[in-house]
């Protein structure tokens, strides 16, 4: 077994995987079936004595490559036996209630009058979100892949390129260096449309004196990396200059405040603070960061509203920015790993003022 | 408003995106905002006499662009006041059992325990089966895309290349030809790993007589194609080309039977009870095809289990496959929509066996 889960009071949990665009992550996070196999409409069950994949032959020869006792259904009937088979006599079963969907819960509910089922999200985040070595090293590798990418892309930025040509760009660099493909859609985002936090990528041509918001991330073997760094095409004008200066500041704060044992409410509390005390009061318009992992968006970190307190070897990103509407937004996003004393920063790319 | 709904006993449809991993892709027909945002946390709203998008500050810029009623939030608190005060007086509201995590679900039925809140499933998946000529014209696109690179990717197959290496140029040429990314994460197989139906791309490099198998789509403004095409690299040898001729002659019997009025059922049938009168007999081990749209499983179409009744302007795919273990595997794969006397195919990239 990959993971260790204290039963306590239920006999064991199920996962239950529907596929896109309704993603069970904990069912990769428990298989570390990480390299191949969608597993759509697939169970994974683990109890005292027993851990057990239940998918399709489909997914057969992927699904044994992970040692993990596995039974085969070829329709639905099936796959209801064996669900029956291995839930027969078990009274308290554990199931993530944010990860379900309401009609696959109500049949099991339907199926298993007797079991009673225990929400267990809250157990199953706080291990997520505290990484293992295994789990570190794969997003370390993923951020690796992102900062040489953010540095190499650096040659591609041409006046006139289109954001989606820069994205293709991007993406290739991404690919090439090993990542298995974009953590989420790339944004990359000129003049203007850098105001918009998630903006995709368009037909807008590069001109000078644009901003350049490239914010993208690499997945491999299903863990990522999310960075954010913009560049200035030409020299930068006096407010441009500001921004960047006061988004660099209000991440160093960020990094220098992250340590275990503080809230994440306090570390963005510290950045909001002095990004408030400058001109651009109010423009910061979200979080600072998230947890980081098989989701992108692993879990709640530093926001106002969080009462995460962070814990060594979690995974967060710092991402303060300034948005202004109709002329432009700078955004530096970085990952880091929580220590005891401070965080160790994953995505090394440069990041000191660059001009194109 | 972009949709049409008969209300008739409710008073409106809640949809709410959580983000991922847990995305309502209804969230995306509703508003038809196909080109920026992620719209996490967000509400949609639809009842006899307003259309509304409860969104966070982030999104706001995005979410102006559909011309739908914006409200915004900044946190917590005012997202439920806001939806409070949006369902005051609501009686019974329609909301999809299936795109909604049980978590999300119980929030909504403690804050309004004077609602009655219907599933509308059924009714949301029949208007999302049949496209409308917009959800057409894109997918539509979506697989010109996908074809071009299809008959575009045969110059990159070479001697020694990594399955990753080619999945990295073949996504680029997506995203040169227009796509905003990948459909799905593109499976590249070569030899033997083309066996195995769900498998992602990796290290081993292509020698001769390998079988390449490459199963991938074009996003292309949130709307998918997925096509399959297998080649041989080097000289078919008589089983592989026993192989490919089964595959092409099932796929031909599969696109032949389409028509409004058919059920999927049977023309899963048809081409399974082909396949199984040749030696290849059982080797055939998923369903022929899956509607196509928002997601890359759509919905369920043909297969075994499927009571679908094809009706005029579904898409779906069409793609038989023969898998032996340690051997390889083939498959064809086309995306077609459903018309009144037969279909038309929308991946129009060569299928004739090739040999590179």
């Amino acid at each position: 077994m990959n993971r260790k889960f204290e039963f306590n009071d239920i006999d064991g949990i199920l996962i239950y995987n529907e596929g896109e665009p309704i993603v069970d992550l904990n069912f990769f996070y428990f298989t570390r079936l990480l390299d191949s196999g969608l597993y759509e409409g697939s169970y994974y069950i683990l109890t005292k004595d027993r851990e057990i994949i239940i998918t399709s032959e489909l997914e057969e020869l992927s699904a044994k490559k992970s040692g993990i006792e596995t039974l085969i259904f070829k329709n639905q009937n099936e796959k209801e036996e064996i669900l029956k088979n291995v839930l027969r006599d078990k009274k308290n079963i554990g199931i993530s209630f944010s990860n379900i969907s309401l009609k696959a819960f109500n049949y099991l509910k339907s199926k298993f009058p007797n079991i009673e089922f225990l929400d267990v999200t809250d157990r199953l985040n706080e291990m997520r979100m505290v990484k293992d070595d295994y789990e570190i090293d794969l997003i370390k590798e993923a951020a690796k892949i992102a900062s040489d990418v953010a540095e190499d892309i650096v040659d591609y930025i041409k006046e006139g390129i289109k954001e989606k040509e820069l994205a293709a760009e991007l993406t290739y660099l991404l690919m090439k260096n090993g990542a298995q493909e974009n953590a989420f859609t790339p944004i990359i985002a000129f003049g203007e449309n850098s105001a918009e936090p998630h903006y995709f990528s368009g037909d807008r041509r590069l001109k000078k004196g644009d901003f350049v918001l490239i914010d993208f991330g690499a997945r491999y073997r299903k863990y990522n990396s999310d960075i954010t760094r913009t560049y200035i095409f030409g020299k930068a004008n006096e407010k441009q200059r500001l921004m960047y200066e006061i988004v660099y500041n209000a991440q160093k704060i960020g990094i220098e405040n992250i340590k275990e044992g503080i809230s994440g409410k306090d570390v963005d509390l510290e950045v909001r603070k002095y990004i408030d005390s400058t001109e651009f009061k109010g423009r910061f318009i979200h979080s600072l960061g998230h947890g980081l992992g098989l989701a992108v968006h692993d879990h709640a970190a530093l926001s106002p509203s969080s009462n995460l307190i962070l814990k060594k070897n979690m995974v967060v990103t710092v991402e303060p920015g300034l948005y202004v509407k109709d002329f432009g937004g700078v955004r530096i996003e970085d990952d880091v790993v929580v220590k005891q004393d401070g965080c160790e920063i994953l995505s090394y790319a440069n990041k000191e003022l660059t001009e194109i």
